[in-house]
């Protein structure tokens, strides 16, 4: 299928996926910027043309954006107008290019009919994250959004996260395994909700990808810092290696903080997309073996 | 102890609970305002006048305030500048009342600390929600801000929260009572960890207050068009009648759509607050029986 501005998320991000899994993270937080956007610039400007050269240095290694919502909500309406500024210039000229928000929102009824026009219309995103805790009723009111998308919190990449999604149920399954198996079995109707799991839990990757099926796409974060490993991405991707999306931030917008910041972004966006084709093509192969 | 504006939260609402339970919800949806205050109006100035007036008219008869965030982030910045300058107004006019955040995050790390410089300075907050999902990452953070608060998501007042909060885990518990006894075991030790519960599920409400014992504050919520019933707040209240937050907000911001809106949320906010008072007395003298 030929691009057009009328696909669906499903659709672009699809498209986008042949060429490239790497997401890049734009958690442009102000305080760590580097020195050269910052000066003789307010707040707002700093993030906005830090992301600017980000977003046209790295794009073409990318499958979506992704962005922290609250590293922006951090500093306020000023931080926020830079959120929204940064989401037009994508929308402007890389209009192929999805922006998912990671928010983890748990709004239901009309506070999520509200959250989704706050994200999808006011913000300009084109998908967010979403935690399971209050159940169907947070997940419900975003299927009409057909050209847009959800990301379920599954199985999370930071270190507690077991604390409670690995609690033991009566059924013999973990939590985290139960909700995988609710989204697959019953919230996912509608082509438009997916789910979020940690490159930091290998196996409980692997699990997740086993029940949710080819089709499910997978966001799968914690790369690098926060620990996960490349490598290990195998355990989350589809039967074609595919269907998977994998977020990098740091590693990224903050490869250098000199001058050359949004060089050494490209570099580093354009090395870690081709190790993952790469390990694409090799667990493909193996997989025909 | 005589009220002064170094108070932290937990003894501030300690204070205006002796007077009233009820927590006023200013979900101002701009939607569904009052004609009169839209009138040659801007959405931020329709939004902060109607805010004032519920203020002004029901301030004596609250414990808090509470506001659900999206209701204004949906409107997106103009709506967010409405929300900090409700806030600023609470702030300045009654600053023994706090204000609680109704937007249950589920933040960690550097991301939990921009919440809270979000929250609490950037939007004057003194207390917000978020869910247990995460497990301890997303409590943590917040133990040092002493003198604000953190309300973390315990059984929901939705149809669905039973759907995962109520699953059965191998040691006997369903999974809001594991979480209930994690909070009061575990998460709470600084004194500003509480929890919220719905008013429309009074026997779990009920085994968190008994698992959470006479300390813990309970924002309860669900009261009024949701299902939840004033008489089962006696489930929520401490051993002393006390200690138990009860929000309610449609069914007092929007007793009337006339140019009396005001008058008419006054005197709703008064007849909730003294019934849960009788409420209260009654509970208190039938415990010393």
């Amino acid at each position: 299928m030929a691009y057009n501005q009328d696909m669906s998320f499903v659709q672009k991000i699809t498209q986008r996926m042949n060429n490239s899994l790497l997401c890049v993270g734009l958690d442009s937080d102000y305080e760590k910027l580097p020195d050269v956007v910052k000066k003789n610039s307010t707040l707002e400007e700093s993030i906005f043309n830090f992301n600017k050269e980000i977003i046209d240095s790295t794009y073409d290694f990318v499958s979506a954006f992704k962005i922290n919502v609250v590293f922006y909500a951090g500093y306020g309406i000023s931080g926020l107008k830079a959120l929204r500024k940064t989401n037009q210039y994508i929308k402007k000229y890389y209009p192929a290019i999805q922006i998912i928000a990671d928010c983890k929102r748990s709004e239901m009824l009309r506070s999520a009919e509200l959250a989704a026009k706050e994200l999808f219309e006011e913000f300009l995103f084109d998908a967010f994250t979403v935690t399971p805790w209050f159940g169907y009723d947070t997940v419900e009111p975003y299927k009409k959004y057909k050209d847009k998308a959800i990301f379920i919190t599954g199985h999370d990449s930071n270190p507690t996260a077991p604390e409670i999604q690995e609690v033991e149920l009566k059924n013999g399954q973990f939590l985290y395994e139960y909700v995988a198996e609710l989204i697959h079995k019953k919230w996912v109707q509608s082509g438009n909700v997916f789910i979020e799991a940690g490159l930091t839990y290998p196996k409980q990757l692997k699990k997740i990808r086993e029940i949710c099926g080819d089709e499910m796409i997978i966001l799968a974060v914690g790369l690098g810092p926060q620990g996960g490993k490349l490598e290990d991405i195998v355990y989350g991707l589809n039967s074609k290696g595919n269907n998977l999306i994998i977020s990098a931030s740091r590693d990224i917008i903050f490869a250098s903080l000199d001058k050359d910041f949004s060089v050494k972004a490209r570099d580093k966006a354009k090395e870690i997309s081709e190790n993952i084709n790469i390990i694409r093509r090799e667990f493909v192969n193996s997989s025909l073996l």
